[in-house]
């Protein structure tokens, strides 16, 4: 607790663009005022966060978070559970979407066990942080205790900490676990209050009945376990997860050292909602991503008034739409950092229109 | 004439996906069905393109296509006419947008002066193949003759043919031109049959009133020159602009070597509807990379049935929204072609859902 408790007091509140130096700098640059788009809105982000212009980005970190959920028995998933553990394994063998993308873009890809109900060989590149193996079933009870939920974002916080040493500019959260978009559906219709039918969805392929039945089962959850949705703690322990916890806990720890964090898609997102709910500062420092085809993941970035980036109807997890809007948000920091001035390249300003 | 009609006759239609190997691909990678979403739909459109399940991108190159408009004296940019070929050496300086996001994504810029109105020393990175110094002012006269026009579509086969040895699998188009948004507004209008208020934007920067001028002079432009919108060629040559004719010629000459382009916002997109106009199965090469925010890039987009990849508000040219979906061409590309099946990376199948 006084690892989270220390990590949410010294998160600090961003101003964007605070005195006006990113603007100025873009005027300057040989383009139509403007015609960047959003790239000039990633450079600000990033130079207001990093407290510097001329910030640059060097070390790409994505985190794909691991962890099995009990409410897997109850049928709520395409896939059997033992898929997350071997998944894990395809991470580290480099076969794996995640393996790929995070490549093609330059990211480094840290996979963390957070609670998968099978054990690994230590190897490179994998973090054992298990708080269980696999959480209890939510639909007949909570998902976890408050002190594996504490201990769960603790996960998040600690693996970011470990990493900062080889060096992290900029983050993308992921995310792997058979059933998590139940607890993640959970968590939105009780962070939002929305209604489960708007926020449950397919996963990884289920039908209409299949959406009817998870949909059954999460009411059941919510129902059953109660939590409350002032206490988010209370919320990631009664129908979360602990890749989850683990996630909001990276955000949490990224805000901390002023680190801007790529958020994946719907877990992630749920994830990005609960860290929102513990410390609405930490809101400052994320972005979305992509728009994941998943049902309900609207309705969380509504909730964090954000803007994804990429709509390329996404529904993978892993951190794949991260690592691929994470490389956008470097062209637009290298547009700030990289281009001529109109004074520079000899380019007239423009005229004033007739 | 003989090289532009040598490239026609020699464009296959391509059939996506014919013997279903893509799709049986796919269903193999241990993902679950459908969840890279467009990815995938990028990966098949290339390896349909290239006829080979395993194709790899290797070598990518942007053109950048710069030509000068005699309507500039018109008062329709933001911008004085000396900019185009300003700005033709930023390119060369690497210190433009193009420039820093071409590298950023390992693309290699080539730089073709179509037709500025300034003269440019050789150097590397240049082709100087210039149709004439500058257009005619549409608003009295043709923007060129038949034969310059023709030219100019050879223009752009000629400059992919004599890049191909330097190897080039996929390729993305760009234009710089002060006041190529009119040309392109009106070649929209012409091809389309939509509004002129439908089809004409800000540009540059123009206020209402600025836009309201730029209307009434593309009215003038059609009404003076009568561009015949069964006869592409006529079109090109009336309202057109050099980099216009050029970029709808790297279409052509891409699609006669099964090589996909990636167009890239307003002005290519009228180049791309051009190329599409003289032979429609161009069309199957072509990939729209980015919405511009510029008025009637969804009116073009709707005429060659394509929906965009990115939407970042750009409204830039020079191949900048091109050439960062490039990035995610590749990154699907790499999903078909990098990731473990279920089978080599042992992960169980989906169940079949309760």
């Amino acid at each position: 607790m006084k690892l989270l408790s220390k990590t949410i007091e010294n998160i600090e509140k961003i101003s964007i663009d605070a005195d006006g130096n990113i603007k100025n700098r873009f005027s300057k640059l040989a383009i139509p005022t403007g015609s960047l788009g959003r790239l000039e809105e990633f450079a600000t982000i990033y130079a207001s966060i990093k407290g510097a212009l001329d910030a640059t980005i060097k070390d790409k970190v994505v985190f794909t978070m691991a962890g099995d959920h009990g409410v897997c028995s109850e049928g709520v998933s395409a896939f059997p559970q033992e898929v997350t553990g071997q998944m894990v394994k395809n991470f580290l063998d480099g076969g794996a979407t995640i393996s790929v993308l995070a490549k093609h873009v330059g990211a480094r890809v840290v996979v963390v066990d957070c609670g998968v109900k099978a054990d690994f060989k230590p190897v490179e590149g994998l973090k054992i942080k298990k708080v269980g193996y696999g959480t209890g079933n939510i639909a007949h009870g909570p998902a976890m205790s408050r002190n594996q939920a504490i201990k769960s974002l603790e996960t998040g916080i600690e693996v970011f900490n470990e990493e900062l040493v080889n060096g992290m500019d900029i983050i993308a959260t992921g995310d792997m676990g058979i059933a998590n978009t139940t607890p993640s559906s959970a968590i939105i219709a009780c962070l939002t209050g929305a209604d489960l039918y708007k926020v449950t969805g397919r996963g990884t392929g289920l039908d209409d009945i299949g959406v009817e039945k998870k949909i059954k089962v999460i009411k059941t959850a919510l129902d059953v376990n109660k939590p409350d949705p002032s206490d988010p703690i209370d919320v990631l322990s009664k129908v979360g997860g602990f890749e989850i916890g683990g996630i909001a806990g990276l955000c949490l720890a990224a805000a901390r050292h002023r680190t801007p964090v790529l958020i994946d898609g719907f877990i992630s997102t749920a994830a990005a909602l609960i860290a929102f709910s513990i410390e609405p500062k930490v809101n400052d420092y994320l972005i979305s991503s992509h728009k994941s085809t998943e049902n309900g993941h609207k309705t969380a970035l509504e909730k964090l008034k954000k803007r994804a980036i990429l709509d390329l109807d996404l529904r993978l997890g892993e951190g794949t739409g991260a690592v691929l809007a994470m490389s956008l948000i470097e062209a637009g920091v290298k547009s700030l950092t990289q281009l001529a001035t109109f004074s520079e390249a000899e380019v007239s300003t423009p005229c004033v229109t007739k």
